[in-house]
């Protein structure tokens, strides 16, 4: 009995989803891709008024100075002092949004997005290895290390859904909609690491440590948002609001109103 | 010299949007009208969860019964009751979207998309007008009311700007990014109200009623988002992080990440 009530919900699901596609005249099956050109170059303005602001005034080296500082360190590393930023300059490009149904719960339409980031991402810092063993301060190594992000690309999931603040409360209130996205396993995330080891002997670019630092980068992307894991981020409602209004206050807008 | 300054921050901004189009590959007096068939479908499953969760249990109705009980009311008139709701079965159909420098602001690029809604949206009520003078109570008119919206259609213009908490403080600590958006005057908003007054002789569809309607409604939405008037929409961070991690846990999604 169980399982013909939850087969009549997976039918009814089915249908919602069948009508919604219906109602918006697309087809899953045939559809084309479309372009995001638009999007390309509102999220690229997004970007370059975030440059802007994290160059001026070096906002940026002392956002990262104060976060390096602040952070707890190992105590077999010395204070980080940053020596090269690079934020980029160029923008990421999304393409080819398709519709299509979750394979893991069919219940649910999602888009697909190829995204794809040709730029130099570079941050280079300089510190010492304390080595404390037998005492302490027995040797102190100096490092240097710069590691680029120099190429993204992979397939971006994205979806809206339904969440509630508290969702077993039978109520309208504190419901809200989330965007849900991950990317999928054959993501490519390229990196340049370049280290420098050692005083008086210089040990240049050890393999070693440049796949160390891909691997903890790349892990800590694959942990927050590749398949099977997703990110899920509130958004604000769009509802209209007196305190969210801003009116044009420049002559030009003066003379639109008339 | 303060001319000649301001000369060179225009043209400083004018060559930075000059170089987003670039890079993004738009060219805004030739690049045709993009569709947004995807985002159709987005929103409405959004909205076809919010209906589905409104209609079960009467959610709606509750919602908003508590919403008129506790909402102060004007002493002429008497406890509202709510007779109708019609929340739709109709989406919005968004299309033609196309990036244009703002007239207004020649350092913002902003979208402009077509949007389109033919659905009912029906509210009816039922209350009693209280005649207090000369004396409380003189006189009880019994009034019903419907209200549907029909149509509406209209240009929405779309952009991302950079806002922060305290801006005057030079740092990157509580600066986010916020969807603003308005609509062109010239937007259609066509509504259908019912009106029947009185309890002997009554008074059906009185036009001064229902165009009394019209406009505080209308009001209501050119106060809040009709240019030269904008809603702003701080949105949150995008940015990975491990409290927004969601996993999949069906055995489907189990036996895709082997």
């Amino acid at each position: 009995k169980i399982d013909a009530s939850s087969t009549n919900d997976l039918e009814q699901r089915m249908e919602a989803i069948n009508s919604i596609l219906e109602k918006t005249y697309y087809n899953v099956e045939t559809h084309s891709p479309e372009s995001l050109d638009w999007f390309n170059v509102l999220i690229a303005q997004t970007i370059s008024q975030f440059r802007t602001e994290a160059l001026s005034s070096d906002n940026i080296v002392h956002s990262l100075n104060d976060a390096l500082t602040k952070a707890p360190l190992p105590d077999f590393l010395d204070k980080i002092k940053i020596t090269e930023i690079d934020i980029g300059d160029d923008y990421p490009i999304f393409s080819n949004c398709r519709i299509r149904k979750n394979p893991q719960n069919l219940s649910n339409l999602q888009a697909m997005i190829d995204v794809d980031l040709a730029d130099t991402l570079t941050l280079g810092i300089e510190t010492n290895l304390l080595l404390n063993s037998p005492k302490p301060l027995t040797a102190i190594l100096p490092v240097q290390l710069s590691v680029s992000i120099v190429r993204f690309s992979g397939c971006l999931t994205v979806s809206l859904i339904t969440v509630g603040e508290n969702s077993d409360v039978e109520s309208l209130e504190g419901k809200g909609t989330a965007l849900m996205f991950n990317f999928a396993p054959d993501f490519r995330l390229e990196f340049n690491v370049k280290s420098l080891i050692g005083s008086r002997s210089k040990l240049e670019n050890v393999p070693k440590i440049g796949s160390i630092i891909e691997t903890r980068l790349k892990s800590w992307f694959i942990e927050r948002c590749v398949e099977p894991r997703s990110q899920v981020v509130r958004l604000p409602s769009m509802w209209p609001r007196s305190k969210n209004v801003r009116q044009q206050t420049t002559p030009a807008a003066a003379t639109a109103t008339t």
